[in-house]
C-alpha cells in the first residue's frame, strides 16, 4: 500500500510511516498518525525513540541459561544465589516471566521459550528451545519443572509437549492451577474453567 | 510508572519500552509487546525505524507557505504551476490534506493549520498560524478559501473563527458541505446530519 504525501515529503516522512507499520498492531492510519505527532510535538521523543532502539537492537541479547532477555551473558535472575535452583519455571514470554515476578511468590529460576508451539505456524520443539530445556533440567540441580505456558490451546500444547519431553528424567513437572480468576463472578466465567476449578478444589 | 525486567534487561529494553510509550495510542502493554516483537523477530525492522525516526526528524521541517510537512523550504504542492493558485484549501493535519488530496477533485494550493482552536487546551490563533494563513491570503491571488476542518466542536470553532477573520478581505469563504455520506442508510445516520443534508438539499 503506497502512503502518498502531497507537498513532497513522501521520502523521509514516507520512509518514517512505513517503518511505523512494522510495529505490531500498528496500521498505516495508526502508524500516519505517530508519524505526524511525533514530527508536530515530540521531535526530543522520536530522537529519544530512534537512540533506545539503536541501543536495543545491539545489547539486548538472550541469556544463556533461561533464554530470557538480557545485556550480559547471563541475566542477573540466573545468577542471582538466592533464587531456588530447585525449581524452575517454564513460560513463553519475558512478559509472562514479568507477571510471575510481580507476584513476588516464586523464588526459583526461569526458562523462558520464547514462543509456543504451534504446528500450523511451523514453530516445532527446536523452535521453542525444548531441547535446550531438556538438557538445563538433566544438568541436575532442578527438582521441579512449573510449566506456566499460557491457557490457551497453544500453551497447553507447548505444556503437554514440555511433561512428555520430561518423563523420563525423573524430575516432578507441575501446571499452574486452574480456577476462578479472584474478583470474579461466577456467573460469567466460562464453563470449562468452572470444571477445572471444581475438579481441582481445595 | 516503572517497568521491572527480571534477567537484568532493564536498561537497554527498559528504557526502548519507555521510549515507545511516548507514541500516541500505546500504552505500556503494548510498548512491552512491541519492543519484545522487535527484539525477538525483526531486529532488522527496528534498525530501519530508528534510521527512519532520524532522518524524518532531520530532514522534515514546515513548508514556508502551506506549513505542511516537506523538506524543502516550499513543498512540491505550492511549486507546482499546475495547481490553481486562486483555491486554497484549509486543513487542520497533513493527514486531512492528504484525504482531500487522495479525492482527485482539488487542483487548488492548501494551507495547513497543524492544528485546531482548542482554548481548553490553551491552543489560540497564534498556535494554527492564523495570522500567517490571514498574510497568506492578504498577499493576494487567492480568491476563494475553502475551510475544510473538521465536522467536531474543535473544527467547526475553527472554520469559525477563519470565516470571521477574513471576513474584511473580500475574499469568498466556503465550508466543506455536511450531508448525507454514501454508502450510508437514512436510519443509522445521525439527526443533525440529516437536518444538513434537508437545509442544503440541491
Amino acid at each position: 500500500m503506497s502512503v502518498a504525501h502531497p507537498g513532497g515529503s513522501a521520502d523521509a516522512l514516507g520512509r518514517l510511516i512505513e517503518a511505523l507499520r512494522l510495529l505490531p498492531g500498528v496500521g498505516v492510519k495508526s502508524a500516519q498518525r505517530m508519524a505526524y505527532h511525533l514530527l508536530q510535538h515530540e521531535r526530543d521523543a522520536a530522537l529519544r525513540l530512534a537512540q533506545a532502539l539503536d541501543d536495543a537492537v545491539h545489547q539486548v541479547r538472550h541469556c544463556e541459561r533461561c533464554h530470557t532477555f538480557t545485556e550480559q551473558p547471563v541475566c542477573s535472575t540466573c545468577l542471582d544465589p538466592l533464587r531456588d535452583a530447585r525449581q524452575l519455571c517454564v513460560v513463553e514470554t519475558p512478559a509472562d516471566q514479568a507477571a510471575v515476578e510481580r507476584t513476588g511468590s516464586y523464588k526459583g529460576l526461569y526458562f523462558v521459550l520464547m514462543g509456543r508451539l504451534s504446528p500450523l505456524d511451523g514453530i516445532g520443539v527446536h523452535d521453542i528451545g525444548l531441547p535446550a530445556l531438556l538438557q538445563r533440567v538433566t544438568e541436575g540441580g532442578v527438582q521441579e519443572v512449573i510449566v506456566a505456558t499460557n491457557f490457551t490451546a497453544e500453551g497447553e500444547v507447548t505444556a503437554h509437549a514440555i511433561s512428555q519431553a520430561l518423563q523420563r528424567s525423573g524430575v516432578k513437572v507441575t501446571r499452574l492451577a486452574r480456577g476462578v480468576p479472584i474478583g470474579s463472578e461466577l456467573e460469567y466465567v466460562d464453563l470449562g474453567t468452572i470444571a477445572h476449578a471444581l475438579s481441582d478444589r481445595r
